[in-house]
C-alpha cells in the first residue's frame, strides 16, 4: 500500500490566515453594515497597478508569442540570459557585490524558492529560525522531516528558535550553540526591522566559523530607504545638523543624513535641504552609487565580506514591481558556497540547485520574464521607485497614526510592515478582535508568527493612500 | 557544517539533452555549411504560435494589471475558481469523468508536478517506472532518496523498471510483484504509444488490489485522435468495410472506424468517406460526444471505474495550447484517493497536496491563467484542434517517410512522437550520429530514455510542415 509523507501530519491545521479569514467572515456576517467599511491591512499583498514599463513589455511579449518567427517555447529553466544579466548587474554588481550572471536563478516565487531550497540540503542539518518568523520557513522544514512535533505554543522540536525583541532591534543574534542552516529575513516580515551592517557581519562571521549556510530572504530589499529612514527632530534642527556635518566632511552620503537626524523628515523636505546644500558646494552621494561598504543597511548579504562563502540570497519582484499576481523571483547561489556530504567532503551547492531547477522546474513564463526585465529599464526603475514611495508613505502615515494612538511602534521605516506592541495585558488576538470590531480594520496578530510575536500585531502598508489615512484615523479613535 | 543532499550525487552527470547539444555543436563547428541546413526533431518543444484566443485573453489580462480597480495580486495558490471549473467541466465531466472543481490544482508545469508529487509520498514506497521512461520520473526519485546507485546501464537500484517492447505495444504490463507507486505516461513520451482501455483497466485493477497509487501523466492527451488513429489497408478497402459495418450497426462511432480499418487514412479522405455515409443516412458519432466508456483509447485515467481510488492525473497546456514557454498545467487529486501512514492508517492525499501548494507555491501568473482559460472557449478549442492537426499531420508525414526509408516505426498516430527501430546492429547513438552527419537532422537516441530504448530513436513532430516534409525526404535518402 502506498505511503504518504507522515511529516505533513505534524503541521498545525489552524494556519494563521485561514483563522483570520474565519473571524473576519464571522464578524461580517454578524455586522453587515460595519463589514462595508472594512479595510484590510492583514495580508502583505500589493494593491497598486503594475509599472507602465512592465505592461508595455508584457504586451510586446504576448505579441511575439502570436507569430511563428518570434514565438518562444521552452526557455532555459534557470531564466533567460538577458534577465539574469540585468539582475546581476543592477541589483548586485552596481552595488559592488560580486554576483555572476549564472549565479542568478530566476523562479516563480521567493516563497517557492525558500521552500524548495531544502531539496538540496541534507536531512541532518540543525536549522535555526527567528521568532517571530515567516511561517513558510518553519512549515517547509516540518514537511521535509527536519523537526519533531509542535508543542502547545506551536514551536516544533529540533528547530532552534532565535528570539527577536526590542532589545535586539528584532534581528536575531547569533546563538552560542552550533547550527548548520539559518534563515534571516531583512527587511523583516513580520516585524519590519532591517538588519544593520554590524548585525549581518556578526552572522557572516558566525556562519563562516560554523561552516553554516545563511538563507537570506531579501524579498523586501526595495524598501530599504535611507531617505525614508532619515531622522530629524525638526526640519530646522535637522538642517542645522546637516550643515555642521557638511562643514566637517566636505561631502555627505544619505547614510550620514540618517545618522545625524533623530526624527523623520519627508522626502520633499529633504530634497529642499539637499538642494540648498548643493548650492553651497556640498557633495551629496546616493548610497546606491557608492561603494556598498558605506551603507549602514546593506541591501544584499553579499555586501558583507565572506558572504559568498556562506549565504544564499532570495529576492522577489513581488513587493517592488508589484508582481504578487504576475510571479517572478530569483535566488543567488554563489559558486563559492559549499556544504558537506555525509562523509564530510565539501561540494559546491550551485550545481545541485542547477540540477534541481532543470529537473523539477521549467522556467518562468517568457511573458513574465520580459515584464521583470522592464523593471530594470530607466522608466521601470523610476516607476518602481514611485511604487515604493507610495507604500512607504502609507507606512509613515500608519506609523504616525499608531503612535498618536499611544501605541509603541516598530518597523515601517525600511519595510512595508508596522509592528505594533499591544497595550499591556492585551494579547495579539484580543487586539485583532478589538481592531476588527471597533475600527473595522483587519491586521495580523503577532502571535501567529511565533510565541515571541505574542503582544504585537502587524499592520500592512500595502493599500491605497486614502485607506492608509483612514486606518491611521480610526486607530487614533480606539480606546484601549 | 551544513550538509547537502547526498542523493543528488547519484544522478548521472551526462543527461541526455546536454550530450545531444554537445554532439550537435561539435558537428556544427566542424561542418559550418551542413549546420545551416540542420533541422531539429529532438526536443519535444512546440514551434507554432499561440492560439489567437489566448493572445487576446492575455492582452486583456495585462491591461487589467495596469489599472488599480482590475489589478490582481496574489491569487489562490491552487488556481482561480474559473480556471479550475473550466478544466473540470471540459476535460473531465464532459467526458463522463467525475472530477470536482476543487480536485483540480493549477500549476506551472506537469514536469514540476510529477517531480513535486513525491513531497507528499513517504520514503518507503516501492516505485515502478517504464523502460524507456521520461527521465524526470527517475531523476526526481533519485533526488528524493528513493533509489540506490545507478548501474552501468543507468538503471537505479530499488526502482522497478517495467519493460516496454513491441510485444506489449510499448505500454507496460502490471508486474507480478508488489509495487506502491506506478508512473504511467499515455500517450507516451518517448514511444508515442497510447494505452488502450483494456491496458488501463488492468493497471487500475492492479492498483486497487495492491492499494498502489498510479501517477498518470496525460500531458499529451490532446493527441489521442481517433480519426488519426483510423486504420485502413487502402481507402477503397476501408470504405468497403465501413459500409459493411454501417449496414450492421445503423450508426458508427469513430472508434468503430478505427477498429475496422487495419491501415492509415488521412483525415481528408476520412471526411469524404464520412460525408458519403451520411448521405446514405448512416449516423457518425464523434467519440468525444458519447459516453467515454465507448472510447477505445481513454483520454483520462478516470474513464476507468475505480481510478478515483488509485490515480493522480497530470495534464498540461504545453502540448495542446503550445504553452511550453507560457507555463500552465494542472493535476487532479481525487478526494477519494488514500495512502497509508507509517502506522497503516489510511488518509486522503488531497489535503496534503493542498497544503503543499499553499505552503510551497504561490499560484500561476494571473495573465497565464487567463490565457489557459481561453483554450476552453469555442474559438480556443477550434484553434487548439488546428494546432494538434498540424502536429499530427507532421507526425503522419514523418511516419511515412521513415517507413518508406525501410525503417520499422511505432507511435506518431496518437502522439507527436515517432519511435523508430534502428536497422539491425545499429545502436541508438550510432543512428543519432549518422542522421546528424548525413541527413543533418537532430533526433533523440532511444537509449537516453533507458536500456530498453536501445535500438530505437525518437523523432519529434513539433516542427513546421515544410521542415517535417524535408526531414521525411532526407530520411528516405539515407543508406543504412
Amino acid at each position: 500500500m502506498a505511503y504518504l509523507n507522515d511529516h505533513y501530519l505534524k503541521l498545525k491545521a489552524g494556519y494563521l490566515f485561514p483563522e483570520i479569514g474565519r473571524r473576519v467572515k464571522a464578524f461580517g456576517d454578524a455586522n453587515p453594515e460595519a463589514a462595508k467599511r472594512l479595510i484590510r491591512c492583514g495580508i502583505g499583498d500589493v494593491t497598486e497597478p503594475l509599472p507602465a514599463a512592465c505592461i508595455a513589455a508584457m504586451h510586446k511579449a504576448v505579441d511575439e508569442m502570436a507569430v511563428r518567427e518570434t514565438f518562444h517555447g521552452y526557455g532555459p529553466e534557470q531564466g533567460y540570459e538577458w534577465l539574469r544579466a540585468a539582475i546581476a548587474q543592477n541589483d548586485f554588481r552596481d552595488r559592488g557585490c560580486q554576483v555572476a550572471d549564472d549565479e542568478v536563478f530566476v523562479s516563480d516565487g521567493a516563497k517557492c524558492d525558500t521552500g524548495n531550497i531544502l531539496d538540496i540540503l541534507g536531512p541532518k542539518n540543525k536549522i535555526a529560525v527567528s521568532d517571530p518568523v515567516y511561517p513558510v520557513y518553519v512549515d517547509t522544514n516540518v514537511m521535509a522531516g527536519h523537526t519533531g512535533e509542535a508543542n502547545e505554543a506551536g514551536a516544533y522540536a529540533k528547530l532552534v528558535y532565535l528570539p527577536c525583541r526590542p532589545s535586539n532591534g528584532f534581528i536575531p543574534i547569533p546563538p552560542k550553540r552550533h547550527v548548520d542552516v539559518i534563515y534571516l529575513c531583512s527587511p523583516n516580515n513580520p516585524t519590519g526591522a532591517a538588519a544593520t551592517r554590524e548585525q549581518l557581519e556578526a552572522w557572516v562571521k558566525y556562519a563562516l566559523e560554523h561552516k553554516a549556510v545563511i538563507l537570506f530572504d531579501a524579498a523586501y530589499e526595495a524598501y530599504i530607504s535611507d531617505r525614508a529612514n532619515t531622522n530629524v527632530s525638526s526640519n530646522a534642527e535637522g538642517l542645522e545638523r546637516l550643515f555642521q556635518l557638511a562643514q566637517r566632511r566636505g561631502h555627505l552620503t544619505y547614510s550620514d543624513i540618517n545618522d545625524s537626524f533623530p526624527e523623520s523628515i519627508s522626502p520633499e523636505e529633504l530634497d529642499k535641504v539637499i538642494a540648498k546644500l548643493r548650492e553651497k558646494g556640498v557633495e551629496i552621494i546616493d548610497d546606491a552609487q557608492v561603494d556598498c561598504s558605506q551603507s549602514r543597511l546593506p541591501h544584499s548579504i553579499y555586501e558583507i565580506p565572506g558572504a559568498r562563502e556562506c549565504a544564499i540570497e532570495f529576492r522577489s519582484c513581488s513587493k517592488n514591481g508589484g508582481f504578487t499576481g504576475v510571479r517572478c523571483a530569483y535566488t543567488i547561489i554563489p559558486k563559492s558556497l559549499n556544504a558537506q556530504t555525509k562523509t564530510g567532503e565539501l561540494k559546491p551547492l550551485h550545481p545541485l540547485w542547477l540540477r534541481r531547477m532543470t529537473t523539477k522546474f521549467n522556467g518562468v513564463s517568457y511573458i513574465v520574464q520580459r515584464g521583470a526585465e522592464a523593471l530594470y529599464s530607466p522608466e521601470g526603475k523610476a516607476q518602481v521607485k514611485a511604487l515604493i514611495e507610495h507604500y512607504l508613505g502609507n507606512a509613515r502615515i500608519l506609523r504616525e497614526g499608531a503612535k498618536q494612538a499611544g501605541l509603541k511602534v516598530f518597523g515601517g521605516v525600511n519595510a512595508p510592515y508596522i509592528w505594533v506592541q499591544t497595550p499591556k495585558g492585551v494579547t495579539s488576538w484580543q487586539a485583532f478582535d478589538k481592531i476588527l470590531s471597533e475600527a473595522n480594520v483587519v491586521i495580523t496578530p503577532g502571535s501567529g508568527f511565533g510565541s515571541k510575536g505574542e503582544g504585537y500585531f502587524r499592520i500592512s502598508a500595502f493599500n491605497s493612500r486614502v485607506n492608509a489615512e483612514e486606518v491611521a484615523r480610526r486607530l487614533q479613535e480606539l480606546k484601549w
